[in-house]
């Protein structure tokens, strides 16, 4: 069992991703595809006349204030776009793919935040219509429903909220959580670059290995939208995922890479 | 068991559906909610310069041109924005819901049309790159495997064709092709009318009772969108539905209204 997350930068190749995946699938592997749309959220906002409008919290992570029409942005993008882009391009490939988000089923269940304090222009701001929040639960009832019966879950952020608010989550952090919970061996988490780079501007400073045990080190290297990739593979090799591996999935057949060791392992 | 269909035009009242759906689900009675979203697609379809293009074939239905970009469109609205905003109305009112299109686990298949006869300008044209089609086949394994294990289906177009192309198909037939596969006893159709109406512009000429052997005879009362929701309450009853209603969805307790009667009820 394996769980493979897909970022939503540019630059993913799709095709690629799905590809291998309904290979790997095919050949006997049990897996999940958890997937973003970052990109395309922030394309269709443009031009829906509200522009994506990215926050820096106190503690340094970067994320999209998400009102309410922000929301439903995100969910025509994330939940219907892409996540039913996959589904089809895997279902062409025989697989036999779901989609759903963190709301079906209240697969991923968590705090919404009441208000999320950002700096702007070097002050303090509070921010209190914001949906965003944190998977701190994930229910498998659904999930191991759909792989006990041959169904490939395809799976994205939105979460849902305690009260049963759809919150934006940081998809990385949930696929975290999500192999936490299943117990998984392996976790791969593919985006736009080769892995973690010592040097965020050359691809060629990719650092190929970490053990957890050091990890915290490595956390300096993690700029922008990684630092969240990083603290998802911190919380999943805590909670009991045996590797993670950063990788990337602007290439052909991305994911033989990542278990070919291609990017960032951490053991 | 009962399938309720909620259409996508102006007017309708989610809130209420939604509310009076849980109610029902949750005093016991297993249900299935297919839903539509045209309004909204032709709303967001203008707003992103693709203004909608409805088309009339040569036999008189009409339909939404559906080139790639418009089905994602489609996609996005219907399978993002609507489906997610019910099913994170139900999972608040207590509802397990799990929303679905008809590509998730193939549940609607059938045939994408190689081309489309039109009449426009009352000349006759052929599209060919249009992505719409009919269900033929529904795939029943993933909708009983949730209702066997208590989760609730909010399903939605697109359908997939049998070479695994999301195509765009008629809501109404779609739920009224599900209702005869799961052999339930009531399809309830909702939309921003009370029912079928003599005199479409007089809301008081509803006709309250059709007799399906007579059906046919009101074909000639169904125009623009209600002649497939017609055609599906046809087929419906045909293939083993007993009963099928049209009824108002502008109106609270919109479900409770058309199981009491109101509306038009054919048997």
């Amino acid at each position: 069992m394996i769980v493979i997350k897909v970022g939503g930068s540019l630059g993913i190749n799709y095709e690629a991703v799905c590809a291998d995946f309904a290979s790997m699938v095919k050949s006997g592997r049990k897996a999940i595809l958890v997937h973003g749309g970052s990109a395309e959220t922030s394309r269709i906002s443009e031009k829906l006349d509200k522009p994506p409008r990215m926050v820096t919290s106190v503690s340094g992570f970067e994320s999209r204030y998400t009102d309410r029409e922000t929301l439903e942005i995100f969910e025509m993008v994330y939940c219907g776009k892409i996540n039913k882009g996959i589904v089809e391009k895997l279902q062409r490939s025989g697989v036999h793919a779901v989609g759903l988000s963190g709301i079906d089923g209240r697969i991923w269940e968590g705090v919404r935040k009441p208000a999320i304090t950002i700096i702007e222009n070097g002050k303090k701001k509070v921010l209190r219509d914001d949906f965003t929040g944190k998977v701190e639960k994930v229910n498998l009832g659904l999930i191991n429903l759909l792989l006990d019966h041959g169904f490939t879950p395809v799976l994205t952020p939105p979460a849902i909220s305690y009260e049963g608010e759809a919150i934006n989550v940081d998809g990385d952090r949930a696929a975290a959580i999500l192999a936490s919970a299943l117990k998984v061996d392996k976790l791969i988490i593919l985006s736009n670059i080769p892995g973690l780079l010592r040097d965020v501007n050359d691809e060629s400073s990719l650092i190929t290995e970490i053990h957890c045990k050091e990890i915290q080190a490595f956390m300096s290297f993690a700029q922008g939208r990684m630092k969240k990739k990083v603290l998802g593979a911190i919380e999943a090799i805590r909670d009991g995922v045996k590797e993670v591996v950063f990788a990337d999935a602007r290439i052909e057949r991305p994911i033989s890479a990542a278990l070919e060791g291609k990017g960032t392992v951490i053991r």
